[in-house]
């Protein structure tokens, strides 16, 4: 296979990205003919990959196919520091084992999508860790106080008087420096990354580089259809969720967001899919199916995404629950552990009162993932983000895990197609 | 010679001091009885002393007296990195050979005044070049940014757009690190580095060390009785000035700064000083000389001060120059590499045209240190910032260097007792 014209790459590319800075420098390096090297930064404190990474995932794929070369850089230096603060859990310092651990998982997950003959996967403690004070402090000297400040989150949080540790202003150059030592051409991220992707050309400016061309990609919203897909918020879909989980979960997005997800995560248009449910020729419902079908035989097979379909329609459409009908209640973090059935069942609107609920559970009317449920109390399960509780013969509520601080919108309705 | 007590350790110290942070953490410290270890942080690449040092390093003679340990820091990890964005001059990176020129001069001139038994010379390179770049990032951690742009001047220059480059937030951090590592129990430092010594305590606080008191003292102003005294702002009296220029030097200055130097560089009392002149009982040229001679003979001896001041004498009031009538004017730095008598002796009001300063040069009328001048320009010499310009008799002007790119005041009228 010959390479493609710097042309043809461009109108490959181009597709589905917000922002490229700039097409005219990323098509005079495609013109140049040598493989580029691209490289996308990952946290190594999160290995699990949910249908929001393969937005850019796709789009490094291409490149590959294209001839490039990936680099799937694993930002372990920063990982080991972690938050020197202590406030943030999220961010609590890794040990090396653990980002070892970590990176072996994304190995094993981004190579569902990667050509791993064309990864490069990496780690900044290569060079960061052998990087002196003093070298550091220069780093800094490229970059102002100001235009730190310009950060969007940075903006927000000196605006409205909330700690900003210095350590936090470093990120960003350090990222900024990974693109020097590893020599990048083009830097890929989500359109939350522009701000440190985009630093990244200063610094490699500033080390006598040409600066990386920055190519940003949609972030995906989570299954709520309000925040970016976020493993913490308990919104994600994780690229080893198990085919049924995988395929449910889609089925209760709304019809709204099943065409995003079309957009943004298939080659299919969705305007046409929009086109052919608003004149009939398409119900909602199948186009969901298809989508959840197409989604699931990606990461498990033609086979297996067949029989979760057959699963999913005998459970629900056999038991004539219309999946349009299921409710989605989000269940605060605090709370999961021991869901209140009696609490959470009114608050999700699904029953009218405590006392109602109570007597459902002694007649056995209630299920939990299929199986008669006897107690008030219900622990989902270790690992468990979401459950399906069932109310005598119509009533569907799936509960999720909401995020740990903040209040998640109490009852998010996912069917709306009539 | 027994310990004083705290109380009256704490009577010598608090004199002439603008802060102390806290007198009552002092106090406890004084009452341990043991030898504080009492820090002054230099910056490496400006070695001559000059006498706006002495008011530190007088303070820290009377801890020294008391029994502490002084610790006299050499910046030299900040020094050898100099300003990496290369916009200031006067912050070029420094050798370790010129760093250690320079810490030779500084030990030669601090000893001037500092009792070498009691003082240990140190660098920061020592703990600073042995800090990974992950211990610098959490030494930032410990420190807002917010709190750092209430630092006055970077507020300023903050608030006019004015850039601040990321690396000069770290030189607070490494500053009151230098604090840790030397476990300070008192900075001492001039009221514009007050900011950067209290870093120093939540720094302290950070490692685990209880925070150093902070002690500050108060700027001295320079020869023109505006600026802060600064060698490159050409108002410095340099402990290494010989005597006559010294001594000179002082009978330049206003008869308000006189009073001010006697307070703060003099045991003598301003206020009776005052009193004398005000009752007629002291003549202010005499209280002048009195004080140019204390001065002199600090730092040249009895011997030096007397015959500096026998000879102005001799050169003033012997010619009938009263020293009261000079005048200090300020040539901008661009201007005195080639000074224009016509046009400075104008602008300082000393003469009312051009054309008649040069019919004066032709008359030889003009006198520039003592000797006739025939030509209208005049190079002052290398290293020289002042030179002392007659004209005819009775009119006397003292041309001093200004500094780079600021315009200084014009005229500065320095004698104004009458």
């Amino acid at each position: 296979m010959g390479m493609k014209s710097a042309a043809e790459q461009m109108a490959i590319l181009r597709r589905g990205a917000v922002h490229i800075v700039h097409e005219s420098e990323l098509e005079e390096r495609l013109r140049a003919g040598r493989p580029l090297r691209v490289k996308l930064g990952a946290d190594p404190s999160a290995p699990d990959l949910h249908l929001g990474h393969t937005v850019v995932l796709d789009k490094l794929r291409q490149f590959q196919e294209l001839g490039h070369t990936v680099i799937f850089l694993i930002g372990d230096f920063t990982g080991r520091i972690g938050d020197p603060t202590g406030r943030s859990e999220a961010r609590k310092p890794l040990s090396e084992e653990e980002v070892r651990a970590n990176a072996e998982t994304y190995r094993a997950q981004v190579f569902k999508i990667l050509d791993p003959q064309r990864t490069e996967v990496r780690f900044n403690s290569e060079w960061m860790d052998a990087m002196s004070s003093s070298e550091l402090v220069r780093l800094c000297s490229h970059y102002t106080v100001a235009r730190l400040l310009e950060r969007d989150d940075f903006a927000r949080r000196f605006r409205d008087g909330h700690p900003i540790h210095l350590h936090e202003f470093l990120y960003p150059l350090v990222q900024g420096y990974d693109s020097v030592a590893l020599r990048a051409d083009v830097e890929v991220g989500g359109t939350d990354q522009r701000f440190n992707l985009l630093v990244g050309r200063e610094v490699q400016k500033a080390y006598g580089q040409p600066p990386q061309v920055v190519m940003t990609l949609p972030l995906l919203e989570g299954t709520d259809g309000i925040q970016k897909m976020s493993k913490s918020l308990g919104n994600a879909i994780a690229v080893t969720d198990p085919p049924d989980q995988m395929f449910g979960k889609i089925m209760s997005i709304s019809d709204e967001l099943m065409l995003r997800y079309y957009a943004v995560l298939t080659e299919e248009g969705a305007e046409e899919i929009r086109w052919r449910i608003n004149s009939g020729r398409l119900h909602p419902m199948d186009a969901k199916k298809q989508l959840a079908q197409r989604i699931v035989e990606r990461f498990w097979g033609a086979e297996e995404a067949g029989a979760a379909r057959r699963r999913f329609e005998e459970h629900f459409q056999q038991r004539k629950i219309p999946a349009e009908h299921v409710k989605v209640h989000v269940v605060p973090a605090q709370r999961w552990e021991r869901i209140s059935l009696p609490h959470e069942l009114v608050a999700a609107g699904v029953v009218s009162s405590t006392s109602e609920v109570r007597r459902l559970i002694s007649q056995r009317a209630i299920r939990v993932d299929g199986t008669v449920w006897s107690e008030a109390v219900l622990p989902p399960g270790s690992g468990k983000t979401a459950v399906l509780v069932e109310v005598g013969k119509r009533r569907v509520v799936r509960l999720v895990r909401g995020r740990g601080r903040h209040r998640a919108p109490d009852c998010v309705k996912a069917g709306n197609d009539g």
